[in-house]
């Protein structure tokens, strides 16, 4: 391996910060808070800054906000997205919109963490929400800002058939996203994940059950 | 598509409140409280109450039914089903009789979403509470009031057996509702949903856990 | 119990067939095939002939249906739908008509045991096939058909969304089948079972995977 | 330990014949075929009936019976049930009577499984067949046989609802057996297993999908 | 049906409690505490008072107890078990000993809710506990115990292998009744289901998990 | 809707063949051969050709290629891929590479299907087998070819793991693609599902089991 | 049996404190605090020390610890592991390393559970913290320190991929323990189960998820 | 990375044969067969060969062997291990002893499996086959047998129990294989997977169900 490649780290014991990250990657790491103590968070996340200058986390809190706060005064917190994002300098715009559809307004809080980490990587979003399939009107209604996205990302929980519907009405990739929004069997997003799994309509990948932030990452990198 | 069947919607924002769900499905918008804050349901709940002057909010609470009733002093809330409703006039009364079946006590708030949501659609609606299989005598001892009924639901959690012994007993449909009443391998409501899925017995047909204003939804259509 | 009232049975041992079903039920016992030796069938077959002069065997095969015709040279087969039918008399027709709507070319053999089931049983039947969500527009094109039935049934593997997208446009009770075409992730038949119980779109019921038949003696007992 | 309770059994390599299983549990070992290759089950049967006199093996087929047939010329074969039988001498006729039923025809080979075990374990059986909860009527006709019985075997397959039904009719125990038939949503006998464990009637104890023989195990020990 | 066995029941609108009971099943109906109110707990206990003087509430809690004890001086609660207990007269004490035998001390509170109902229905009870397979000779140590039982109850959680090796060592019934002691993939209770569910020791029957009441009341109904 | 944009298809009965899907998607309808008969599979193909001159056929077999070579002599088959495939002219080449990856060798039917779907529609496809992580130096050895990929493929049975560790190389998007190699505890294809499901490298989106034309068609949208 | 081989037991009524468990197997019993009150903890902590002078307690809390320090002043907590543990005399030292990889930083409790485990039991023990497979290069650079380890212990959520690379890169037996740190389809830690158990890579064994303790206690026994 | 620790391997298109393994690992690639075409099979083999000397191919059969002992005639095979093996020269001959332990006479194949691994690999075995805890004297009389092995191999089908009750005999590690000999609610195996995952004995790690091969390389990697 030459040395120009050589990948590199901060070891901090509990953590080791990946610096190498955008060199190959594009974009640095983004901590994942759930499971994580406040301490540890902030630890790694000075690192990050330190090295990149972006900082973005996901599935945190109020708490942990308020403390990178006195440290970084102009960081920011979505509460629905539960998401803290910062950034020293602009992002390289992109020219392709990204569009996000949810099926129920319940599904707001996936889009926000989505939306955030959409444009935190520079990308132009739209958001459509509340055009699930029980009002098919709604979401041909809007054809034309469907047709008009470089990149799709669907978010429907209960039985999550708008993504196939989207897709179906389009010539460019849909990411689709289920949700753990419905009850009974619909086993915390299990129906919806299942679903779009199935799709009758080529052009729909999925991700995690609630992963807003991962579908948002997917396009940003298809996203040109 | 003529200008009289287009359909429209009102759009605000987090929601896009479909107006023309009367016209299309013969009944408005029916909100689904789970997941949204009082402050989206309050706003959908005005944009359908002036359109159609009916109102419905499932999975809901005592802290959306009181903000609700400062705008609308009329409007009721069941604590057991969970439901708020409201008609500014009555509904057209229906002729046939929809009779609700439950196996256990414990089954009532399934029952009172589903009874609610049945009177708010104009059906005459009667009660047959706690009449499960263990004690098979005490719904066959009710055998004239099952015959009588145009449409039948019946609730169940445990086994779920009720449902394929009170449609063996009838010519008119079951609707078959399991319930996350018991514990263990019941798995939440698991276990009498494949009871109900698999009934030996035609003329069954299966709702979601816990899903009692499906039920009345269905069974409402079917009754004339 | 009165005398008018008491149940009645022929027991040929290996079974207990049901001579009281059509007064009970309003039709005769169906003879589910599967499991069942070809003899077993014959003589069950035979009571049920003789008592009310309808016959339906569902699940069964060319076999059986070689050695009933021997007995009743005017029984009728249907490879694709696995089902064996046969009525002395014409049965009294429906006004209203059951509308099949299915999602795939592949999803046939359900749908052709649900139309002879529904034809035996006294309905005018129309089929809607390959309109899946894939190109809404098909189902969409058909919106005219959908809203003439009386009932619909919309038969589905895959992700299975074709049941909420035609509830969503229709005014009447929609019966949903599952099917167990697909792969992967289908599970059988699981995905679109889920999709269909969790539907956004209240007026969705919903059968056992690839039961064609339940889905028609529901229909039917709805159709009037 | 003292001498006389020493457990031993014959060392053949492949298995490890149990010869203290009649002292220890009051019957020997039976031999369970599948995955047996016949030579293993001959061997194996050879070291039982030399300590024993009597024989037991289940989910085995003709091949086998044919080369036990040419050792045992006496030995018996139940196609139906799978399971070869053969004692030397008659064995003690018990008092009560088990009575095995059965809630459709196709549940017959695994009552059959039942049926001959009981008998080879001393017990007077009686049988019902076909008396599933879509005609309840058949099983309450037969209340009398219900209550006379000493120890109740309920095998049933689809939702499995007749354990329940049954159960609530008697004062005695009630052996349920979930059956394999069915299809979709009965996942092989898991609706009716699951449906047989959340029994709300108390008496109902719970036997592995198809366990024709554990059940009829379990009876002949409580049997007296 | 003859007067004499006429079914009946005292219907209090939200319960029909079923006062034939004892005459069809020797023992009371039982009251299962979860998800009915107090209130509707205390309608129900005070009707099977009065007419059989016999009193269980399984699944309950010092509120309920409290209350009634206001009405029913002399009834008993226990914490551990989560059941009330009260019986007017004694039961009539049966000759065999059912046998308690638990896996670790962490399955007490189900073997509890067992020994009080075996108690309240006239057995002899014994406990054996924590003798888990991890230190077999605990189990192998009280040999001349588990020999002397009538009936065995073997309770167990984690893998749930005890049932087995007792059913292996003894002549009489064992019934096996998982618990939801463990974690990760013992699935809540799962696990040893499955386990006990496939024993390889003829004379295991099953109960759902956690129902130590259950299990107490089928061993009653053996016991003699 | 304008004329210009109005949807239309080829009704044949069986099938609506899409006639509008290039249009809408940029791509013809694509058959599943899965659970269609040989006949409705040429009927579809036929429309399928004349509307676009593009053929491709998944989950099919020889049988059918060898009656539309009658028709179309050019048209190809991969008995690997199960796939029948064919174009009049040569399609648009994209500049972009798509590079599929395998983890083992068995997984190779997943990547052929993948591979003739993507020259299909036009993209400079790479492959590089069995380079799963049991050895992952022959992943880091081709560091250099994932890294001027415009998009991988990911294909992985048994664990699935490769899929995160590809991701984790390159700066591209990854489509990952469990397969049902494997046994036991792989339960056909689910153990790699949500393996690459859960992945905690950002930057993989899934599709189901075997999927790999899909992922093919997934990755020429974003291709350029 | 032998009079030296005799196994013993402290009974006291709600435990049997197996006092022989140092003879057969070279280690105490270990406690599993989850679902015992304290009392029975301190009870059964007491007899283990007074035989051994060794106490370990998983699953535990800083109430039991308080509780317990009263009496063994010098006992241990630690609040991340959860474990309480305590030795009158230090261990016999083993000569193996015993190496701990972890895949992220919110694995850490799962991981303290197996150190203090292995410390007590004697083992040298290496700790290597976020190493997960989204940096591959993280674990490659300390490839080292993986290859001098006795035995390595792999901990692991989400996808759960670190253990089938670690274990391609040693000659070492890798125990990998799944953790439940993720969400959606992580299912509680049955993704990373299942990756674990389906590895490509022989040489991993599998623990039940989160189960630290029990991944050290098995190393242990390797370690020599 | 130094020249001396280059891992390298032989591309051969559809395979890179990895030929670093032994130095890396201890022990060449193996063959898993399945999914894998005779013709790279051989390919693959005759690279291992040619490198080290040893060839084990697992999940095949007799086509392919006879193929390659046309090759390497003295290559051997095991039909009922469904395994191929092969060595140039003789293993290093290990100290310890590996003892083999199979609950039936049904999971012989795997043990079959699992004994020809460990012999090529260089380790003293010995099989003790059939001592299932419905017979737990079977394997309490080989109590000497068990305390003497290095390392313990537990197969077991149906409820798995045997791997608990032998750890907590032994003071040596226990290596539990579940496979799927049973039927119905075993799952095809996930039943004793379970059991053996939740085992209250410290010191039992799993393998993949059936899988003998991955059990025996663990137990290798431990015996010294």
């Amino acid at each position: 391996m030459s040395d120009k490649m050589k990948p590199s780290y901060d070891d901090i014991g509990f953590a080791k910060v990946d610096c190498h990250r955008v060199k190959r990657r594009g974009f640095p790491e983004v901590i994942f808070g759930k499971g994580k103590t406040p301490r540890q968070i902030i630890e790694i996340a000075k690192k990050i800054v330190s090295h990149h200058g972006i900082l973005l986390i996901t599935r945190t809190d109020r708490e942990v906000y308020l403390k990178l706060k006195k440290i970084y005064p102009k960081i920011n917190f979505s509460a629905d997205g539960r998401i803290i994002y910062y950034r020293k300098t602009a992002p390289r715009a992109k020219k392709g919109t990204v569009l996000i559809v949810t099926a129920g307004t319940a599904d707001w809080p996936v889009a926000e963490e989505a939306r955030i980490t959409l444009e935190v990587m520079g990308n132009p979003v739209e958001v459509l929400c509340d055009v699930g399939v029980a009002g098919i009107h709604r979401v041909l209604d809007k054809k034309h800002i469907l047709e008009k996205a470089s990149v799709l990302i669907v978010i429907a929980g209960m039985e999550g058939a708008l993504a196939s519907v989207v897709s179906g009405l389009v010539a460019r990739p849909v990411i689709a996203v289920p949700t753990s929004i419905g009850y009974g069997a619909s086993f915390g997003g299990i129906a919806p994940l299942l679903t779009m799994m199935n799709s009758c309509s080529p052009g729909v990948a999925v991700m995690n059950i609630d992963n807003g932030f991962g579908a948002a990452y997917f396009a940003s990198m298809i996203n040109v």
